[in-house]
Parts: structure tokens; C-alpha cells; sequence
């Protein structure tokens, strides 16, 4: 099994040569851009999934780069400021503030189109309908995240976040061949894996679960999630000691 | 062979009874406003094709309900400040007048993620694939369209029109189960269709082709196009009446 790290450059690599639809022209530019900088969580999820499911990661790309596509998409939208109207991104200007709110809109249209495109090359059709499910589900999440006042934070992070994390975790089995019945206990190991990531990123960010718990009681929400995520790995019986080393840095990542 | 109006009616049926994705939640709402009150042209020269391909037009109501979808996407993104900035729509409210801005960007995303979503259905595959290579063409127009000054209004049209009319003939034979070399003549009539569209729009608006060429001969162009479309149903061995009837329509069309 290959070290999270090690997967993680199979995915920066593979988003660095990237051919993006030649038609999109221009607007390769910003799409770029957004893809830019990011910690790669999803696809190297993807990659570790499907390696302990049987496959090599390497069949795995296109998923684990359309799942990276998909989230870069979700943020330059987020980022509009009709949204959430954040002016910095990974360190730098966000999209809209680098190109303009206009391309930023078609730069985020372009990155789930071409998501899609991606989940299309594989021959199992299921790939891409996972694919697609889970953004409509994403953007459920989003316009929920923007709408009502008073919601409940399980279903909207349900939605908004863990929707990816599941499809990412579910891309991975689909690609090694893995039927629906033997996805079962790798899927319920992704729900236990999106909490945590969300919890740990509202702990960062002193907003959601840290807000209505407090930071302390968000911190036990998510060592409680990581401690349900290992005993589901433990519950499948392949070698899960990669996306255990990705759990354990989920628990205690910083940024 | 069905007239255009039935066909018509039968997208704008489909198009009433759609089921959106659940997990959209109240987003459904303006998805479904930005869906009311189209032509439906898209989606009825895809069920005229599938006729005259050889297939019952209802086996392609689902591809002909994504392009009106897209279709529907692509408005609702190009009429947003930033773009286009278009406060009126099909003689109501813009989506982002009537639902905010923030809304109207997530409700074009979802539209586009379900367009997706139906043309999965079927299990030829190719019919997705040729529904995100089209999307991601719009899409690479609509950019070349809000960013250059100076640009080939041919290819601008090729793509932001052009592709979806291609989509809607090109579906339209791969529901009917035609193979790729069966196809040609079928699309080579369908660029004719779309440069007609695009020529009698600009005469309708005032702009694009009718401001380079003049009215006069912007419209002597469209009847061009529409000589060349005729020309190609002939070389097509199938009843085109219906489709021929489509061109008549748009040649003469006055909104």
C-alpha cells in the first residue's frame, strides 16, 4: 500500500497535466487557477479506496481528479460574493477576484462539466451517476448553507461536504470493481470520514459544530467520528492501513 | 411523422412532470422557474431526429428534457450581472431578479448536474459524453463571448449556439440507435439548423450578424442557411418531413 503522500503527488501530478477540453479555450486560465493549491483530501481518498479494494490507484485517476474538479467548482462558486463572498482562497485571491466574477461563474461551470466528462471515460456508466447524484446533492447542500437561518448542520454537512467525501470514497470501489453489497461497509467507513472532516474544519474555522458546541465538545464530536472511522476500517477485510494513516491525519490537521 | 407542435408537447409535458433530484431541496423552485415558458426548440428537433431516425420520439424525451436543461443553465448564467446582466427572461424576471443572485448561480449549477443526470439513463453511454463535450463548447463560448472585443462571430456561434443544436440532432440519432458514419449527414444538417437560429436571432435582436452584415443581409444569410438545411434533409434517406416543417418555422420566426 502506497503512503497517503505518495498518492497525494499521483493526483497533483495528474491535475498538472490535465488536458482540459480544447473548446473551453481561455478559460482554461482560471479553471487552472482554482485547481491550483489544494490538499488533494478527496482524490487521494479515491486512490487509497480503490488500491486497498484490489485495483492499482492508477486506474483510479480520472475519479480522483474529477472528484478534485467537482470540489474546486464548489469553491469558486462559494467564493461569488452573492455566496459566501470570500476574497481569498488557498493562500491567494480567489477567482472571482483574479478574473473577474463573470469568468469565475464559467470557470466554475467549465470544472463540473469537465468532472463529468472525466467519470465518462470509464467504461461503468454507475461512476459517472455517482458522480452526478453527489454534486446535485452538493449543491443542495450549498443553497441550503445560504437560505435558512436555522438548519439542521448534520443535514447540510450531510450534503455540502459529505456528500464528496462519500462519492470519493465510493468512486474508488466502483473502479476497483467492487459490487453494491461489497461497497456496503467501505461507504459506511466514508459517512464516519466526512464528519470528521467536517467537525476538524469547523474547529479550525470557530463556525458550525464549534459554534453550537462549543470548541471543546466539537473536538470530542470529531475524535468520536475518527474513532468510528478506524473501527469500520476494521470491519473490512482488506489492507485499510493507508486510509487509517489518512484518518489519523484528518483528526489532527491543522489547516 | 408528428407535427413540431405535438413533439412540442410532448417535451413540455415531460418537462411539467420532471422529477428533479430530491436532495435539491426548495432549490427545485427556481430550477423549475427557470425551466418554464422556453420554445422548446432544442428538444423538439431532438424528438423530430429520433422519429425520423427511426426510433418512438418518447425513448428520447430524456435527452430532449437535458437540452432543455442546459439550455435553461445557460440562461440563467448568462443573464447574471456579471454577465450579461439581463433582468427580463422570456418576459418574467431574470432567475437572479426573482431569487437573488446567489440562488440563480446555484439553480444554473443544478440544472447543468441534472442534464447530466437524465442523458445517464441511458445506457448507451455516448449520449452523456456527447452532452458534457457539448456543455463544455457552450460553455467555452459563452467566455469567448463576455471577454473579447474583437472575436470570429462564427466560431463564437459554433460554440454558445451552435453546440447545442448539434446536441439536439446528434442525440437525437444516437437514441435511435444510429452509428457514428449514419450520423454525418444527420449533422452536417444540423449546422446549417443552428447557423440559421443564431442569423435570425441576431435579426430579431439587432445584433451579432445583423449589425456586421446589415438586416438585409444578415437575412439573406439565414435564407442561405436555410436553402443549405433543406438541401442536406434531401441527402438524408428518411421522412424529414417534420424536421423540414422546423426549418420553415425558424427561418420565419419573429420572437
Amino acid at each position: 500500500m502506497r503512503a497517503p503522500d505518495e498518492l497525494r503527488a499521483l493526483v497533483e501530478g495528474a491535475i498538472a497535466e490535465l488536458e482540459l477540453t480544447s473548446e473551453l479555450g481561455a478559460l482554461a486560465v482560471p479553471m487552472r487557477y482554482a485547481l491550483e493549491g489544494g490538499k488533494r483530501i478527496r482524490g487521494t481518498i479515491c486512490l487509497a479506496t480503490a488500491e486497498a479494494a484490489g485495483c492499482l490507484p492508477t486506474e483510479a485517476i480520472p475519479a480522483a481528479v474529477a472528484l478534485e474538479c467537482l470540489h474546486a467548482f464548489s469553491l469558486v462558486h462559494d467564493d461569488l460574493p452573492a455566496l459566501d463572498d470570500d476574497d481569498e482562497r488557498r493562500g491567494r485571491p480567489s477567482a472571482h477576484v483574479a478574473f473577474g466574477e463573470g469568468v469565475a461563474v464559467l470557470a466554475g461551470d467549465g470544472l463540473l462539466a469537465e468532472a463529468l466528462r472525466l467519470a465518462l471515460g470509464y467504461d461503468d456508466q454507475e461512476i459517472a451517476r455517482e458522480l452526478a447524484v453527489s454534486t446535485l446533492g452538493m449543491i443542495g447542500g450549498q443553497h441550503l448553507d445560504i437560505t435558512r437561518a436555522q438548519v439542521d448542520l448534520a443535514e447540510l454537512h450531510r450534503l455540502k461536504t459529505g456528500r464528496l467525501f462519500a462519492a470519493s470514497v465510493g468512486l474508488g470501489t466502483r473502479v476497483a470493481g467492487l459490487t453494491d453489497t461489497e461497497q456496503a461497509p467501505w461507504r459506511a467507513f466514508a459517512d464516519e470520514l466526512g464528519l470528521l472532516f467536517q467537525v476538524v474544519d469547523d474547529v479550525l474555522d470557530g463556525d458550525g459544530y464549534a459554534e453550537r458546541l462549543g470548541a471543546e465538545g466539537a473536538r470530542r464530536l470529531a475524535d468520536e467520528a475518527a474513532e468510528r472511522a478506524r473501527a469500520r476500517l476494521g470491519e473490512i477485510e482488506a489492507d485499510t492501513d493507508t486510509l487509517a494513516a489518512i484518518v489519523d491525519e484528518l483528526a489532527v490537521r491543522t489547516g
